[in-house]
């Protein structure tokens, strides 16, 4: 494909080229243009038809965007933006510097431009600034064969009309109609008749995160958009939600591993953005570790006394770190999906408990096993070894179970209370354990 | 609503309770059968009419599910099973046991039998077990009228009819057309004119995990399912995706948390099975911890001669995990999105080698400052402690990025290479570093 094109646009066969790009998934020319040079970029947007050429361009990414912006023509630019969906404008300028945003504003007409700068007034991740306004809106009173009529006449720009919404003169939202329902039906039925009046509806304000529970939560495909008088503003539909359950999953990735989230791309982020989104997290654990340092040179008496307990300082702090980090995390991850709530939190912590004793008392079970048959280590160590163990597994996983509930009843994000949070805590209380069980039974 | 509910059915005022139930979206009244006792719930369950009846059914959970069917007639579970969709009834079908499953296929006519077997023969998790029969098909030599009356004669039963499929008289898949399209053009327009050839399509035997990315990149709500002559035999719907990203993002979320992944809904799993899914990963870490721990046995002269070093352990330990996973998460995550693929390798590891670097000095230069001002440590001590945290991170970071993706080339799931196996990994290697450098520069 990126052969045939390139071969093409060297040999000005330009004819056949449209013939080509014509047949391609906009998509796909999207990816195209990754591996081809700028000047080949240029001619084959140039190619391209005008409503094309917009679908492509929503689908580059933000380099793209801004180069093919400062090379082509205010005129070409105007003929972009009037073809976009306004959602994709406004993605699209949110992400531009301030002289490309204030060219493309230039370029476009006024009712354009109040517009954009009514979308881009929207708070970040709200129904405002996710929504579009291409939707079809009906009238109670209209039969089906007027509705069809008014569709063929004004939706051909919608971006779904897959569901039409019924409003009334003041653009209350009244109902809405599929059009599978409006083609199912015969042509004098009334849409009051056939539409449904238990609109689940979104408010301009409403966070992105709320909205794609709503769509998991109902299967919609699109929902209507509401202001505070309840006047239809704009649709929100489905594509859009995936690629925020996408952003939401991979933020809690993010800070589940210590991480300051960011919506950047990892293999276009900047070594030093990585750098930075890294450090902060890391001087702040590193800095709690050393309460565990403080613990072991609190202890250094019976450490000296007993050199072979350093060595399982690695094994109580490793293994309290995970079963911690996997309570937290099924914690965490039910919490995300709606599937647990802050008055769940004694069944948890009850829950936890039991995981705790039976997979505490397993691998205390095995360690002691293990320390009598291959380390010359006497059984009392191996019990101090082995209690310390158990102990530390239930703190573990009571502490995970607990801690990412009372972060979201604190309004915090629950995925902070993750592995690094979890072991930090963790070791210091294990090696508190660990230690003075040992200055009890061997300074007898 | 519950208590308006439970208050009719009280009283036995169950025409009033129909027309309040008849409103409420099918969503929210399974629900609210989660608050009912099982008499309320088969009560309202018998009130609702045929259509919303196996809606709801098809949002209940397992258990109840399986306690409507053993509590309703044969006949009323005929009308169930007539009515939900056939991916909906292979879904239910396949959480059931044994006994209830043959009830099931007892009740319905031979030709849903045969069709519920075929789904289910399937392999879980292929596109086959997820798609649904319930879809528009149309020839090509069709005008946009005889569509339209063709979709009304058929189509009521279908799942969505967004998008009508055409096929040819040996049902192989030629074009797809979009309601919208249909709507919008002229009646005397020949399907032909107005379908698109260029059909992205899905295999019967093609993973989930491929399809859902081929929704996210390509934008789509339904796709059309092939077998391998090409010939359409069913639809896979966004909803299901929506569902399968999550279930994908969860399952990611559990094996980079050492858990062995499982659907289940976290609290209402068993404590015996999270013990199950938990325990082995504990092991196998505990165990390889203890390498961690021999390392410091071998190294017990120069830590009895020391005291002071093995207060750095837990610092060096947890930045040495974090730091690792860190880098691992955001790899393991860009795999996941497909936004980095095998060929990318060297240029993660040099962007991770650089970051490392950053991060490892500002660490080192923080930690080096805190022990000279803070603790009674030598500058030599100080010096060793801060050398090995900087090539702590360094491999960590290394590590971190690289494994993910050699785990990916050779067919393991990425998400193993997480938190709890590069923090072993890098434990051992962090501790050798530490303690050689000791003896090197203490032992003089």
């Amino acid at each position: 494909m990126k052969n045939t094109v390139m071969l093409m646009i060297q040999e000005s066969r330009f004819k056949e080229l449209k013939n080509i790009v014509d047949k391609i998934n906009v998509v796909d020319i999207a990816d195209l243009f990754e591996l081809l040079s700028k000047e080949q970029i240029i001619i084959v947007f140039r190619i391209l038809n005008k409503e094309s050429a917009a679908e492509v361009f929503s689908y580059l990414d933000r380099e793209h965007q801004q180069f093919i912006i400062e090379s082509i023509s205010d005129r070409e630019i105007n003929n972009i933006i009037e073809e976009l969906f306004i959602d994709d404008t406004v993605d699209f300028l949110e992400e531009m510097p301030a002289n490309v945003v204030s060219r493309v504003l230039k370029t476009v007409d006024n009712e354009t431009r109040k517009l954009i700068n009514l979308f881009l007034a929207y708070p970040d991740n709200s129904a405002g600034s996710l929504m579009t306004i291409e939707m079809v809106d009906l009238r109670k009173e209209m039969t089906v064969q007027e509705a069809i009529e008014y569709i063929k006449k004004n939706g051909v720009d919608k971006e779904t009309i897959n569901n039409c919404y019924v409003i009334n003169r003041f653009r209350r939202l009244e109902g809405t109609v599929s059009i599978r329902r409006l083609i199912l039906s015969d042509y004098d039925t009334l849409i009051e008749d056939i539409m449904d009046t238990d609109v689940v509806k979104i408010n301009t304000y409403d966070d992105q995160e709320d909205i794609a529970e709503l769509f998991k939560k109902y299967d919609y495909t699109t929902m209507p958009v509401v202001d505070k008088e309840n006047c239809l503003v704009g649709i929100i539909t489905i594509d859009d939600i995936v690629d925020i359950i996408e952003q939401e999953n991979t933020e809690d990735f993010q800070i589940m591993a210590a991480i300051t989230p960011s919506e950047e791309v990892y293999i276009k982020t900047p070594v030093f953005t990585l750098f930075k989104n890294r450090i902060v997290w890391l001087l702040i654990l590193m800095v709690s570790a050393t309460l565990s340092g403080a613990i072991i040179s609190g202890f250094d008496n019976i450490l000296a006394a007993n050199m072979i307990l350093a060595s399982f300082i690695p094994m109580l702090m490793d293994t309290g770190g995970n079963a911690g980090s996997q309570a937290s995390t099924m914690v965490i991850r039910s919490i995300a999906l709606g599937e647990v709530v802050f008055k769940d939190l004694f069944r948890i912590v009850w829950k936890e408990f039991r995981v705790s004793l039976l997979v505490g008392s397993s691998l205390a079970i095995v360690n002691f096993l293990r320390i009598l048959l291959f380390k010359q280590a006497s059984p009392i160590i191996a019990s101090i070894v082995c209690i310390s163990l158990f102990l530390t597994v239930v703190m573990a996983k009571f502490l995970g179970g607990l801690l990412p509930l009372c972060a979201k009843k604190l309004k915090l994000d629950p995925a902070i209370m993750a592995s690094p949070f979890i072991t930090t805590l963790v070791d210091a209380m294990s090696l508190t354990v660990f230690f003075s069980l040992s200055v009890l039974l061997l300074d007898l």
